[in-house]
């Protein structure tokens, strides 16, 4: 199963993400990706140092500055 | 609704967006927004620590340099 | 109108540009620009703490690093 | 052969994958890639130092985002 | 004319180009150039305070590393 | 001839590659390239200081990271 097709799978679970920058980790339930991996996530939370920390509700991130994501729990 | 969906959903309402580079966020209202992300925003500001500070008018974002976007106040 | 569209409304004007980088901001009259945002500026300057330094003349810009535009006083 | 196409002989093999940012190297096995170089990977571990750290498990790395991968071991 | 075609206008000229990364600066002669601004330069020197430093002979830029670029003497 | 094809023209040849990031120089035989300028590099050392350091072996590079790439020795 192709990367983008295996993102598509992880639609309605939570996700880590780690964005480009100061590593920004952001996790939120996947609501929609495409095949650009542009997501959208709803219930957002910065993540520092492995706990949540500010509320961000719902996000749109762009594709090209994902560094990778993962499925929480998995 | 794909991601860029959404976000032509929140055209006419007063957005976030995070940019690439010094933690450079900036809050205007979204004119228009096209599948890249670019964006034209009205009455821009930018936000240093949660504060509206340096005002720019309209401003073009390159949509690639965007890291994330939110509705303000959803 | 769509931000790329916006963009060819602003031909003949001066613009700034805020490039990816050290903080480099770019001033200079927009003399084209095409769907990736790529510019060719004339009268280019560059812009440190909001004055004018470096004369630069005629300058093409990459669209993809660009961070953001914006007409001067507009 | 083609790089991309390389990467496809790596299906079921160990790799090294270097990331943009602070140095940052994971290794895990490749379960698929597409033509942008997106990953997915199983059992991923980061690399610090050339000794396995934190475990990430299943994750997907964004093409662009990739500066090298290479196998373990060959 | 668009950006990427009055870089084709520079080809046989002496350009200096702006690449990502620590202040990059180099100058050498246009060989070719693509749509992406992809370059070829022959004759290429690093420029460092303005001054010519490192001979770099022959070399290939990619176009979406390139921040800006310019004719030398225009 | 174009950037890309010139890049051809050096496949069996022994090249330097600049990649994004902490100047991060490989130098490495040239397998394959594509269009994208993705690249298969066999024998590759990273130098640094001008000097091969460590030895990376068979290695993809992703073509959007390259800053530039040069033959040695031409």
């Amino acid at each position: 199963m192709f990367p983008t097709k295996k993102v598509q799978t992880l639609i309605g679970s939570t996700i880590q993400v780690e964005m480009k920058g100061d590593k920004h980790t952001l996790q939120g339930k996947l609501e929609s990706a495409d095949e650009y991996l542009n997501l959208h996530l709803m219930d957002t939370y910065e993540v520092v140092d492995g706990v949540k920390s500010r509320s961000l509700g719902s996000v749109i991130l762009r594709g090209n500055n994902i560094i990778m994501l993962s499925p929480v729990g998995e």
